[in-house]
């Protein structure tokens, strides 16, 4: 028993990298990079690993809060703002995607057209930094450095000495700079442009920043600790494509093939692998091997990649997991509480009404086994309702097919409607964009699924019961007064109070005393439970013929929700003393209310228990 | 309203695919392989599209059934069975999978050890080819057209035609075979081999054929379709890996940036695309670009990933998509009819009995939010039910995660119990071979939800309530008798008729005529409802002091359910008759029991209510 003494537990996650964290340290292989003297002071011992999941869980071991220069790690990220400034075909236009097989450092321009292979050597990096938008070489950096802040959920900073260092040697991307300008990839001089590409080099990160970015990254671009979008989600796949192709050097296909996930390293020691949908990884050692790729990091990226099944291309069938729930009217109802020939309606003919509940992420691949039997089940239904609420994300492919497979359903006659839509808001946006103001026409859309299933009901009961006109109910035709002779109903009539309300009147107010028992003549009225926000919650409707306000009768309970009058009400009131009175007066008349009240809430007592074992 | 005419509606998939054939039907460039006489009789017109999701969905549009040879897309999948034959380790010996760079037919031995860059140029297929297990050369065909036929859901056959003339004139090939054999890449006479390489390439599909192999690959190695394993899952991601970075020849960096999925192409005209997990597409053109690649398929697979979104990199963050239901037991509970005090005991003490019931794919970054509230949210906790009813596939790194923490609640003295599990049979084996015998002591594992709820329940009740002893119940204890006085309660006592049964007796047998009511003295009934299939399902447990048996009497209908005696039962039998005369000789202890009843029966429905509206 806990009650007393809550224990922390450990998470097996940050266990399991505790546990690599030890077993890789023993590995001492590799060379601290000396091409200038700064890179060369770090301690060769330092070593960090960091998960951060799109949950926003956050898992850090070993040295992952030391600082040391992103170097390499800073080009698919600058890449990135440079689609965002120009846009997929211009970008390509400067800067290829092929891998070259060849090192970081060579300078692989196609002879002709002198455009870099791809974003992740250092002349395609130099060109994308050359694309950065900005009227001076400050307010580029300001836009890079701005860029980064999102990324990593806070402000990183150029280490000057690094920077001062990589510029005072850096002839090779100088001449690689100006080659750039030659071909007229660069279109000014390229010196401020090689002298950004060295202060993005050299921005100060730690393996929480690397993973917080990759993690970024594999959330489709906003940061998942901020909620910050640091690069707009279409872009996210070119990004995440040139490290999948080029990241890792003339390592990339042994990466692809055993780690699976697109990653990227620097030549201080840092790496990130960005697992899409999912984690972005952060391992930070100075030692590198012979291709520039840190020893441990690549050690680190493989053996999670294994543990933990990361593989890219190593997925479930993804399954009906995006429905959490089909029902029919057959089986499940709104709560609006009906005569027993109105339920016995629904039993027999609700199986045209159907309701699906999404859940999840909504693609092409889960929404395509919905719309598959929305387009194949179509026989003797009348009505689909769309529920949303557990929806996390809809993208454009799966709205466009909802809406063509929806508008032929609107076509043939079946009512479309959409409940708790919030979540899926891009469908909306999508529907209005395409259908303008028939959309409303077209389509229903209900804040909640109980009214949506509650006005699929009402127009099916309208459809096979006899109209019922809009007057007073007769005394005999109240649910509470069956098997009592007509004597006996005389009898109930006379100590009825008759009451009427108007559209909006509150009937019952939660927390009042409970004195007497509704019978609803005429009207609906709706009970809501007040909410501690200060909103209130729909529990149920009633119509007329049935009996409300019993529960806190029988258990002389203040009353525990508001009833307000849907529409104009009448009804028939029995006070709390004439109803005890009556068990004196006419035993055999209150034995029966009892009865029939009892009977009413079996019969809603057994749906209820049914529709739970559905939900379940 | 579609009640007489079923509507069939045209699917949005297959409207979508037609549109595109019909746009991409325009494109006339590129030209039909002419390297052998039978390519060159393809008909330029030919085009085919089809997409199989590995939800089983089928969408074929064209020329969809046209056979043609699979050419080089049969590398990939020989690959795969040579991985399956020696593993990974044993087969990077032999082939690298690195890019080359270059076109199809290059060489591209590495200088020192001969071993080809990649298994998807020819020298590294050939190689492949002489991987695959079996005495003789049409052993080892056979193995491959059994491979081919899982992949397919169908035979497939080689086309002599085609064979013969790749045989006539595979000269290049040959050298090929010889030069591995020069480095011992091939370990016997090469020209069998070669032979066998012809012969895979001449095998006859179609494009169904082909979007149905890809679709296999992206189920793990299952064929949607038939069900059936063509590749060990574990394999399917280094198949995959090979696709995604060499798939394409020298086109690979720009495929994997634009298109987004692991592909292969063949001389003949076919292209395959995988996403793994989601779905398989197979395209068939035959006019080819100048890298070899069917230039109508490339234009397909681009639109579709792009107006699909596709893209592999692409993905939405996983959310808690896994998590279908948090409860508690303060909030929901078990279907055991309980008195009112333990009711009361459960509300305002359940919050420690956690529930979570899990839904689709458990993998590492679906289960990590799960398992981080495990290990975070333990204050208070007693117990933890893990439902596994609605999940579809479970991974070993998640049943890892789920092992190691879950050893923890159990080691800090919190019950852990498992319902439903046999849909995630996998962590039941995990933690079997972990825990050996102590499983069962360690884990509780109840086929369902209901009675596992129950048992943490009781487990709390009896912390929390004085024990009950063993004993039948005192007559003013029956809840239906409260309010009565002891004058009164005498007169029920007489009416009253004791019966006892053993365990397993039925007490009650559904469809039998509804005589008495029941009020339990002493023991546990469960309540099953009989189904069609001669099974039972469990609705309802009852305590003593509860009534049961009422419902039938009330409406006057035959037994719904059959009650049983879990335990020795005594019961206090009011038999119709009885209760029928009380309204006559003693109206106010009738008017009580009602009152009694229906106050039971509000409770019971307030609480079914407030659980449906957590449900939905």
């Amino acid at each position: 028993m806990t009650n007393e003494t809550p224990v922390p537990l450990l998470s097996p996650i940050l266990e399991h990298l505790r546990e690599l964290h030890r077993e890789i340290s023993a590995i001492t292989a590799g060379e601290v990079a000396a091409y200038i003297p700064e890179l060369a002071k770090a301690d060769p011992r330092w070593f960090g690993i960091c998960v951060v999941t799109t949950n926003g869980g956050v898992y850090e071991v070993g040295d992952a809060r030391q600082p040391f220069t992103i170097q390499s790690i800073s080009k698919p990220f600058v890449y990135g703002l440079a689609l965002e400034d120009h846009g997929r075909a211009d970008v390509l236009k400067k800067v290829g995607v092929e891998p070259t097989g060849d090192a970081f450092n060579s300078i692989s321009l196609d002879p002709v057209t002198g455009r870099p292979r791809n974003p992740m050597i250092n002349a395609g990096a130099i060109a994308s930094t050359g694309l950065i938008e900005g009227m001076t070489p400050q307010v580029r950096l300001r836009r890079i450095m701005e860029m980064f802040a999102h990324y990593a959920g806070r402000e990183l900073s150029v280490d000057g000495e690094v920077y001062a260092s990589e510029s005072a040697t850096g002839h090779r991307n100088r001449a690689i700079g100006h080659m750039l300008r030659n071909f007229g990839i660069l279109r000014e001089d390229p010196m401020p442009v090689v002298e950004t590409y060295f202060q993005q080099c050299s921005i100060l990160g730690d393996c929480r920043d690397l993973a917080t970015m990759a993690a970024t990254l594999a959330n489709r671009g906003v940061n998942p600790l901020t909620g910050e979008q640091a690069i707009r989600g279409e872009y996210v796949e070119s990004v995440l494509g040139v490290m999948g192709t080029c990241g890792m050097y003339d390592y990339a296909g042994e990466w692809l093939y055993e780690v699976g996930m697109p990653a990227k390293s620097g030549v201080a020691g840092g790496v990130i692998a960005v697992l899409p949908g999912q984690l972005g990884i952060g391992v930070f050692s100075p030692l590198l091997d012979g291709h520039g790729n840190s020893v441990r990091g690549i050690r680190v990226c493989s053996a999670l990649s294994r543990r933990w099944d990361l593989h890219l291309f190593n997925r479930p069938g993804i399954g009906k997991s995006v429905l959490r729930l089909r029902l029919t009217a057959a089986e499940f109802n709104s709560s609006r509480v009906r005569p027993a020939a109105e339920t016995a309606v629904l039993r027999e003919h609700g199986q045209g009404l159907h309701i699906y509940q999404l859940q999840g992420n909504i693609v092409f691949a889960t929404a395509e086994p919905i719309i598959r039997e929305i387009a194949e089940r179509t026989a003797g239904r009348e009505a689909l309702i769309l529920d949303f609420r557990h929806v996390q994300t809809i993208n454009e492919s799966a709205c466009r097919l909802l809406h063509d497979v929806l508008l032929q359903l609107h076509a043939a006659g079946i009512a479309v409607l959409f409940t708790e839509i919030g979540s899926a808001s891009p469908l909306r946006r999508f529907m209005k964009a395409k259908l303008g103001t028939r959309f409303a026409e077209v389509f229903r859309i209900f804040d909640e699924l109980d009214p949506a299933l509650e006005w699929c009901e009402d127009r099916l009961l309208a459809r096979l019961l006899p109209a019922q006109p809009d007057t007073s109910i007769a005394a005999q035709h109240f649910e509470i007064l069956a098997g009592l002779n007509s004597n006996e109903i005389d009898i109930v009539m006379k100590m009825l109070e008759r009451r009427t309300y108007a559209a909006g009147d509150a009937i019952i107010t939660a927390g009042e005393p409970a004195r007497e028992l509704f019978l609803l003549a005429r009207g609906t009225v709706t009970v809501f439970l007040p909410l501690e926000d200060g909103t209130r919650k729909r529990l149920a409707t009633f119509t007329p013929g049935s009996a409300f306000g019993e529960m806190a009768i029988l258990d002389r309970a203040p009353r525990s929700a508001t009833i307000v009058a849907a529409a104009p009400v009448t009804c028939e009131l029995l006070s709390l003393g004439k109803l005890a009175a009556l068990g004196h007066t006419h035993p055999r008349i209150k034995i029966q209310l009892l009865e029939n009240l009892s009977l009413a809430l079996c019969r809603k007592l057994r749906k209820a228990n049914r529709e739970i074992s559905l939900l379940v």
